[in-house]
């Protein structure tokens, strides 16, 4: 069991979604992923970079590659993204099949971080684990589940991830 | 990647404490375990035993063996168990030396789940994943850090699990 | 000082918007107000009325309407009416016009009860006192101040309430 | 209806009580009320006093005078005083005999702030009301009621205020 650094990559979903009290609406302002890290207590090196902030329904390839790219460019090994559940699957698929030496767990939220009641610490704490205790591969943390990204979809009709037939 | 059932076996400690307005005082009454499970949204089965409600420093040689005793009986082979964190170490210690064929992870809290900033459902999270992606033997799941039963201490005085030379 | 029965008449608002994780949106189903007089642990009498449940934004001089009929019909004096902060001075002046012998306080929030950091909870508190302390009108309670319903404008950048000259 | 500067006296009580992660208790480190105006949006000008921050089952007479001499020395005539629940009608008692010619108001919580289901922010709401809207004399606010200070006893065993017969 290593305790090396883990990079976290942040894309933004419902996790990071705040609500804007002008507005009336839930939209991003900045990551509470620096306020979780403290809340977590978390002991080792972690970097956290804001790739972007956005509503997985809205991310185009480019958006993608950009995740793709910082993973590449990462020099750690063990690598968490926070991104939105609606596409996080095709997200995954990207990073998948581009076989980067390295562990890269995706997760995000049903309910965001700062609304009562919301999964996405416990998500959180789920692929911060799993990053440093799988081998090389992409995965997503889900539901308490941690699936190979080429065997999980997302049941948009009851908001669950679950396993799928490997493509 | 296994979807297994998972054992909780609840023993109290910080993380589950709660506060009795009338005695004005932090207190058992009941785990919080069920409500964490509904609100992690978590689709495999588990199964929670109460085994018992206690502050770690009161805990007991009778208390200790009670939980070696219940990971014996349980017919999961994953089993996470919530424990006080001032002797959570000497509980993994005696489950450590039983070498169960079992994966079983210890966490807690430094922070009541019920209150403000509680580091309790991160925890959790990560002691979920680890229950289920490690192979047999007894880990503390703290800080982030997934340690081996017999390379871990509590530093009292900064409130954090670090690593010690093995036994 | 009386300590008569307190009629709480619900119309939505962001007050008691809350997360429907499927949707993705801030929605209504049902009203926090019940989960908050327990929590506010009160003692006197309290009747909830369910009046409609509704972003004020979409209210028409029907709804508006109905909200005049319920103070009304209401056998208590005393009335407390959660309402969408956008046109909460419309529905007040509507009320005001009616010159009913009752205590009517309009409240609100900025930020959803659910939403960590709300207002809704203090306004909420503010709105009840007053109701019981003040005379035959129809006030606003917000930003920890009690306006009379005639002098009293939002200032929508800032999302505020201010005072403004009589009509 | 007036909306001049009110006066907050802070003498903690478990209103203010915080967790001490290291030592495993609830105890105090600095006051909510900052954080507390804030969430509320107050508009009008408040000043806050850090009086003392106890335990009201530890305070003397040298602490109720303390708080006494405050309210004398406030050039605000609209106060309220946080207070412990416990001997608050007793530091109410000192301040209604001493027929200040200003309008305070105690209250407190059962629950601390910081706590899940904390009836703390709602309480204050109601006092921070009464403080405005009712003349000189001494009040206390809690469950949702507001009693003048020479009818009011805590009924301990179920904590809550009730009314008594004047002295």
């Amino acid at each position: 069991m290593d305790h090396e650094a883990v990079r976290i990559i942040v894309t933004g979903g419902t996790f990071d979604k705040q609500y804007d009290e002008i507005r009336g609406e839930l939209t991003f302002r900045d990551s509470h992923l620096p306020e979780i890290l403290k809340r977590a207590r978390v002991t080792i090196p972690v970097e956290i970079e804001l790739n972007q902030l956005i509503d997985s329904l809205q991310m185009q390839d480019a958006n993608r590659n950009s995740v793709l790219e910082a993973c590449r460019q990462a020099p750690e090994t063990r690598i968490v993204i926070t991104h939105g559940t609606d596409t996080m699957t095709t997200t995954a698929s990207l990073l998948g099949k581009a076989s980067l030496e390295k562990t890269i767990v995706l997760t995000g939220a049903m309910v965001p971080y700062q609304i009562q009641d919301s999964d996405a610490l416990f998500n959180f704490g789920t692929a911060f684990a799993a990053a440093q205790l799988l081998g090389p591969g992409v995965y997503i943390a889900m539901n308490g589940r941690i699936f190979d990204w080429d065997k999980v979809r997302k049941n948009r009709e009851k908001g669950l991830f679950v396993e799928k037939a490997a493509d």
